[in-house]
């Protein structure tokens, strides 16, 4: 008997969210800002409370780790992220971190002891919001990024990666967040579905067999600025409209690839010098575009830069096209896939087979380890705004599934 | 003979251009900052050093006169503005406000002493950076804004107008700034043409004999927001691709007006949340559409509005539009444009008539007064950017058929 203190995570999860930069109920809490120091700082004092050996990497990944009664056989990980993009919800990420832990302190209140160690993870900015890249610390520990460009990252203040992560006071290489494929028998991860599927069929849990492949792209549209009285049409070279038809061609390439699942998304689009009375000179802007599978991304990918070449062809106006980042897609482990749904029937809850189309820092965990992870239902699929929840019904079953596959794959 | 001290004019111009929030040679230079009221006080010293009797009114539009032989006639105004948009550059306004105050201390060396009384003006806020809306202060002029409106006024911060000019250091009633249509018995207005064709057909002078009528709108677009990576595109209400749409709608519009003058301009597009991985859920962007007859301009204002009804209606996206104005065009007077042309003649400088694309506080003045503006080239017609540039001899020409005017008008 499993029974998980909904009330003190519920609790938890509203402090942290009161970790913030914006104005309840939307959560900022950006890479090394203050919220997010103040969400470590909980975090640590809190496992430490729980009795978990805590540690911190070289870029703040947190480990904390219960010790099994074989503490030196590869460990059984579970985690997820507390940073949250300008504007979000509290959702997104905590549950697993939070979670997590309320899934050990569950296991420990039934008198379980593990074989293998348990270790809680939160990773270090899995969102991409200050270094354009998401996944950091992941990537850095499942060997994604190189160190070498991992330092050399830029915000957009111009700071250095490995500037600002030695004064937020994380020391050592960063080299050394590298994990070797021993570390971990096995990771899994709870995580809100940021989608609507379970909500819509009114399931409980997802067993995520895949996650989607990104790809983002970071466009500089350089134009001719001038009065927008004087300069006529003809002669323009107006950076915001070809900004325009690159916006709808991601959309046409999304739409149009062959496959239902890719997705395309201009987030970004700043605009300069922005006056009423300005021709655009300059647009910066973001492609994002994913899929389950790489074929019909990469198609659209394609598609987006034909287009940007013919509108700045057309229309006078220099781009300047960056690959942020482009990751294969992630299977995720049968054998932990298999774990989480017999955790959700022991548990009586339903439960489909799916796939994730946001990526997480499992994309990364299934290079070093074989990964899986669950997913719970959240308001009408709302995330990364002010309106993202999920239930107290929905993490309480959530915790539990992920508390009976940690019990199963830490004996294995 | 006049003799223009185009060098002390240059240094005062190069002076004016330090007094900026931008790095040079951009100019930043916004209505009650620091450089705008640093701008203020640097003029006030320099007309009391000419002998010109300084006052400002409630909103800082600052009058220094040249006291005629007949002082109660009515007086013939000159200036311009000295606020700047954000990056742009040095002689918008300023060569009108600097070299008229040079073209009077050119008369005085000639030992001209005019009938009527000369006046400088340097208007209030001719750029519509803060509020918003340009020419606040020539609109109270000649009571084209209500004081009770204007006062209510608000910039992107929240502050009322009302409150900011109080605080600012200006007092009285907003009402107070109003004159009589018997204040001045012309006005004439020295300005770069902001546009190529002085400069391409190798022309000194512009004799403007009308300014193009200017409609602005505000939209602000509501979608639906969520994660870019989860919101399947058929459920998308993407507001930065409806945004996209009527950006380009709005390029069509003026394009296919039916006149050869219109133009159109999205020059700002704040998205919001503005993230990578972000589906865009509000984007507020403003339209400029002018043209030197109210027609054409309406007729694109008339066609952009109807594809904005369109394009949310088919995206799901809620649109609110303000129109911030929609002024009609101003005639110049025939008797001013005539002054201009024959002092064009006597300083031996080429002139053309032409119309002025660009708004400008003459627009205004045309309702309380005969007025008439005089264009010099500026290199490749750019304006509102930190290459603006005008040069020494182009100026000089243009300060001496302003004195020449001011001197023809004064003795009518």
């Amino acid at each position: 008997m499993l029974n998980v203190d909904i009330d003190r995570l519920i609790a938890e999860l509203d402090r942290l969210a009161h970790m913030s930069d914006a104005e309840a109920p939307a959560v900022t809490r950006v890479l090394y800002t203050q919220p997010d120091m103040r969400a470590r700082a909980m975090l640590k004092e809190m496992c430490t409370a729980a009795g978990l050996q805590v540690r911190e990497d070289a870029v703040g990944n947190l480990f904390a780790r219960w010790l099994g009664r074989e503490p030196n056989l590869p460990a059984v990980g579970t985690g997820s992220h507390t940073d949250a993009i300008p504007y979000s919800g509290r959702y997104d990420g905590t549950v697993g971190v939070l979670g997590g832990l309320e899934a050990i302190r569950t296991l420990q209140a039934a008198g379980f002891s593990p074989k293998r160690s348990i270790e809680l993870l939160m990773f270090t900015s899995e969102e991409p919001t200050r270094f354009g890249i998401g996944c950091v610390g992941c990537r850095l520990m499942s060997g994604a990024i190189e160190p070498a460009a991992c330092a050399e990252l830029r915000d957009s203040a111009g700071a250095r990666f490995d500037d600002v992560r030695l004064a937020a006071g994380f020391t050592g290489t960063l080299a050394s967040a590298r994990l070797g494929s021993d570390y971990y028998s096995a990771f899994v991860e709870l995580h809100i579905e940021q989608g609507p599927i379970l909500e819509d069929k009114n399931l409980a849990i997802g067993a995520v067999t895949a996650i989607a492949a990104p790809a983002a792209l970071r466009v500089e549209l350089t134009g001719s600025g001038g009065h927008a009285g004087a300069v006529l049409m003809p002669i323009r070279r107006d950076a915001l409209c070809a900004a325009a038809e690159i916006v709808l061609a991601v959309e046409a390439a999304a739409k149009e690839s062959g496959s239902p699942d890719t997705v395309g998304t201009v987030g970004i689009c700043d605009v300069h010098p922005g006056a009423i009375n300005s021709v655009p000179s300059e647009v910066n802007l973001t492609i994002d575009i994913r899929d389950v599978a790489p074929g019909p991304r990469d198609g659209a990918v394609e598609r987006t830069r034909q287009v940007i070449d013919t509108v700045c062809a057309k229309r006078g106006v220099a781009a300047e096209i960056e690959t942020i980042h482009s990751d294969p897609p992630a299977a995720m482990a049968e054998h932990v896939v298999r774990a989480v749904e017999q955790a959700a029937v022991a548990a009586g809850a339903s439960c489909i087979r799916m796939v994730s189309r946001a990526y997480h820092d499992s994309l990364f965990m299934a290079r070093i380890a074989p990964t899986g992870m669950i997913f719970i239902p959240c308001y009408k699929g709302y995330s990364h705004r002010p309106d993202e929840y999920s239930s107290p019904g929905a993490i309480k079953t959530g915790v539990e599934v992920l508390a009976r596959t940690l019990r199963e794959l830490s004996e294995a």
